[in-house]
C-alpha cells in the first residue's frame, strides 16, 4: 500500500509539472526569445479578422521596452484598421512610388507590381501600425526600428503576424498623408507594419553568411 | 494489473513531459520573449571576462534573422576586443564629439562628462560589437537596428549585457576610423554595441506612456 501511495504521490508530482507545460502552452503567448527570433517570419496573407485593440496596446508597450538614444524615447503610434482605408493608402503609395521612384532603385524591378491595381502593399493585413520618429535628432529612426523588433517579435509570440511594409513609408511622409493619419508634420513615419492572424505558410528567405571583420581577441 | 499499467502509461507520459520542463532549466538561455523585452536594460558596468567567440557568433546570427528592406540583408559586423584598444577609441571618440557636437545638441548636456579622462564610453565593457549598413539604401541602418535589437535580445537571455553606445557612432564613421577597423570606407557603422558579463544590477529607466493615434476601428 504504502508503495502504491509512492506512486500516487509520483504521479501527483509528475501530473503538476505537466500542468506547468500544458499552462504554458495555453497562455499561447509562451515563446523562448531565440525561438521567437528564429522562427519570426514575414507574414503575406492575412484571415480577415481584426486583433482586439487590447492586443495592439500589448503589442505597443513591448515595443517601447526598447532602448533609445539618450533615453529619449523618440516615437508615436498611428494604428490604422479597415481594410477599404488601408485599400486606399496601398494605391495611393504605389502611384506615389511609380511617380517618384529613382533609376537604378532595387524598387525598379518592382515597377510591373506596383503597376498593378490588384496588387495590395499591406496583402489584405486588417491593421497597419506606424511607428513614428517624434525627433529629429540622429538616431530617432533606428529607435523607431529597435521598438519595431520588439513589436515584431512580441506579435509573433502572440500567434500573430507582420510585415514592415518599406513600400508605404515614401507616401506617410507626405504632409497630406500625415494631415490625413492626425500625425504631427514634425512627425517622420518610419516603421510601417501590418498585423494580423497569418494565412497559410510564410514563405522563408534563408540568411546570407555576413561579412565578421574581428579586430583583437 | 491492467489498471497499475495504466497508472504507469500516465506516469511515463508524465515523467517525459517533466523532463522537458528540466531540459528546458538547464538549458540555461531559455527565456520568454516577452521577459526578455521587458528584463532587458541597458547594462554600464562589466565583469573583466570576454564572452566566448562562440558566443558572439551565435549572437551575431540571432541578429542577421531580423528582416531587411527588399531582403537585401544590408549589413556586417565588426567585432573589436581589448581594453586597452577601447580605451584608445574612447579618448578619440569623445575628442571627436567635443570638437563637432552643434549647439543646442541634445549632446551638450554631456560636454563635462565627455571633457573627463577618467569617462571610459565603453563602460569597461570587453567586447564592442558593430553593426554597419553595408548599402546606402534608404532602410539599411533601420535594418541594422532591427538586427541590434535581435542581438541585444539574444545577448541578455544567455545572460549577458548590452547596451547601445550611439557616442561613438561619429567617431567610427571617420575614413580613419575604419581604416583601422579593417572596414570597407563605404560601411557605415550604425549600431555600436558594447557586450560582456554584467557586474551589479543595472539603472531601470521607466518609459513615458507614448502617444497613439487610432485610424478607422
Amino acid at each position: 500500500m504504502l508503495h502504491l501511495i509512492q506512486i500516487m504521490d509520483f504521479w501527483d508530482y509528475y501530473a503538476n509539472m505537466a500542468g506547468v507545460v500544458r499552462h504554458t502552452a495555453q497562455r499561447n503567448r509562451v515563446m523562448e526569445v531565440l525561438e521567437a527570433i528564429y522562427s519570426r517570419h514575414a507574414i503575406r496573407e492575412y484571415a480577415p479578422e481584426t486583433p482586439a485593440t487590447e492586443t495592439i496596446h500589448s503589442l505597443i508597450k513591448a515595443a517601447i521596452q526598447a532602448p533609445s538614444a539618450m533615453n529619449l524615447q523618440p516615437w508615436a503610434f498611428a494604428v490604422v484598421r479597415g481594410r477599404d482605408r488601408l485599400l486606399s493608402i496601398s494605391g495611393r503609395a504605389k502611384g506615389h512610388l511609380l511617380k517618384t521612384m529613382a533609376a537604378g532603385s532595387p524598387l525598379s524591378s518592382l515597377r510591373d507590381r506596383l503597376a498593378d491595381p490588384a496588387f495590395d502593399i499591406f496583402y489584405g493585413a486588417p491593421v497597419l501600425i506606424i511607428i513614428c520618429a517624434t525627433s529629429s535628432e540622429p538616431g530617432a529612426s533606428e529607435d523607431c526600428a529597435l521598438a519595431a523588433q520588439n513589436l515584431m517579435l512580441a506579435a509573433h509570440s502572440e500567434g500573430l503576424g507582420t510585415c514592415w511594409i518599406g513600400l508605404a513609408r515614401p507616401w506617410l511622409n507626405k504632409a497630406t498623408a500625415k494631415e490625413e493619419l492626425k500625425l504631427p508634420t514634425s512627425y517622420a513615419p518610419v516603421a510601417p507594419i501590418i498585423l494580423g492572424y497569418p494565412k497559410g505558410e510564410p514563405e522563408v528567405h534563408p540568411r546570407h553568411v555576413p561579412e565578421v571583420v574581428w579586430i583583437g581577441e
